[in-house]
């Protein structure tokens, strides 16, 4: 594993000096367990909570952790970020804690909490059209009128070791109970949550299976696994996971992913709703779609549990009320 | 402390024994916090979210350590146990686990989703009508007919030993973040959670202020404790805090609480749903209106707590979705 990580742009190291640097300010959330759902699925299943993080999803560890590097001679430009609404979030909230301005390139379409809770972190957003603006282009034009700092939402190292804390939570907690996590799985977007987990837990536990876990008409992470080189998703339509559109995986977080990951589970958004109702009423948690991608990967069959220890990332819950309570009726 | 524990119906020794008999079957739950929740309220909050509980809420812990006591040679009577909802399911899976059969008597009025998940544990559903029958009464003639054994809902030593190990779990957790606890607040209808945990609660940190909560028309406990008498409810009405009805403090619970505890906050029905919406918003939990009472007795401003280190118990998340839904709207 040793010789494995150094090869790699991100190491178990960046993420033990991440921990450090959250440690104040992050959410230390706990390993979660539910009897229902270890009757459901025969084995043992555990849940990483990132709903219960600051701002509501593992986000804020990531940015935090890339904004605590900024120089302070360049904190007074601010950051700029683009996002559909987590990484906003973390963003804005990681700059409040930092006294920095933020300003954040929204999709028109995000949800309505998302952008409200961006804005109410105190945080300026920038809408663009979805389908016919670049929102890569706005924010580096933002930036360079500014001299803001671009935040990425998952193609940086600093931000993968962020995110990686999760991944090391849940090493420690499955080693306080004795415990080996035999498939670990989390939602993937661009690929940087899954990613730093994959760091972390396969340091720890080198025979650890990894799994990320996508919408089925959003498999770029799927595709790219089972043919090793970046592959955009198939499809063309929608999905209520909002916070998983990206159309392919980030380059450094597939050059680790493409080492670490065995697979990519998908889910439909039936499937998805079936889970955030799941949650809902077996686990009384808020989950998110997006969040409860790998949960409806595990509750639809599509992963061989059985005898195994399995650790899911619920990795966040921003939620609208209207359509929380379409998904759980 | 030592010489007032000898003098109470259940001491920390009970305690201590009920959490040996429950640690193979009850959810360890954590203590959360939230930084949104320490910035609203100036103060460091921490929650204890049983919720998360095995069958969503507290009760199960009193009911399994009440019914492990049942001697092998009667468990072939089965139990019987009268509830609003709660208390149903945590007998109903506790019976499960110990083999016997369950008949439950719920008021007509109980929330669908109590009734049907105490079926789904096993048990028979017997219902009566909250306004013209005596579920004491019906219950003994079950129990009487069936040779059953009767687990009451909160005036019982090992049940609220059992709820007590709540509070033995906020004060190892306290202790782990080297903290103090100095205001406990839990909800109460018959009391037994709030004797229990005030019990626990108490034998580590005898400066420790205790609190119940209740809805405003419910106000039994802080009538009785203000008077040092048991004292009915003045209320006539309703509340959304259906687990929160009972009509006067419970004699065992009582012998205990109007020693340990300083005080009975009380809230209203506007300001619970306010509770549950900040728990769905905020917190990403799932609190029902009678698990969310202290906390809006938090969130209304009625605990002096600055400077302080708050615990809130939220008892439990069986709620309708359809309610639900209209609170956090």
């Amino acid at each position: 594993m040793t010789e494995l990580s150094l090869s790699l742009p991100v190491g178990p190291a960046d993420i033990d000096a991440a921990a450090q640097v959250l440690a104040p300010f992050a959410v230390r959330t706990p390993l979660l367990s539910s009897p229902v759902l270890d009757e459901w699925a025969g084995t043992r299943v555990f849940l990483k909570p990132e709903m219960l993080q600051r701002t509501g999803s593992f986000k804020f560890r990531g940015a935090f952790n890339r904004m605590s590097s900024i120089p302070l001679s360049s904190r007074g430009g601010g950051v700029v970020a683009f996002s559909s609404g987590n990484h906003a979030q973390g963003v804005a909230a990681a700059a409040r804690i930092l006294n920095m301005t933020a300003t954040i390139v929204m999709p028109s379409d995000a949800p309505l909490t998302k952008r409200e809770r961006t804005r109410a972190y105190g945080a300026e957003v920038v809408l663009y059209d979805r389908g016919r603006e670049d929102r890569e282009a706005i924010a580096r034009a933002i930036a360079g009128k500014r001299g803001a700092t671009l935040v990425r939402p998952y193609d940086d190292p600093l931000v993968i070791a962020g995110q990686g804390t999760v991944g090391r939570e849940i090493a420690d907690d499955m080693a306080a109970l004795a415990l080996t996590p035999d498939i670990v799985v989390a939602p993937a977007s661009g690929g940087g949550l899954v990613a730093g987990v994959a760091t972390a837990i396969k340091a720890r536990y080198p025979q650890a299976v990894l799994m990320s876990a996508e919408p089925e008409d959003f498999d770029d992470h799927a595709r790219s696994l089972r043919s090793g080189k970046r592959q955009p998703h198939h499809g063309q339509g929608r999905t209520i996971c909002d916070a998983l559109m990206a159309l392919v995986p980030g380059e450094i977080t597939f050059a680790i992913n493409s080492r670490l990951l065995t697979q990519g589970l998908i889910a439909s958004d039936v499937e998805v709703a079936a889970a955030v109702g799941f949650a809902f009423r077996e686990l009384k948690l808020v989950v998110e779609p997006g969040g409860a991608v790998g949960l409806a990967a595990l509750l639809a069959g599509r992963i061989d549990s059985r005898g195994k220890n399995i650790v899911i990332v619920l990795s966040g819950g921003n939620v609208d009320a209207d359509l929380h309570a379409r998904l759980i009726g």
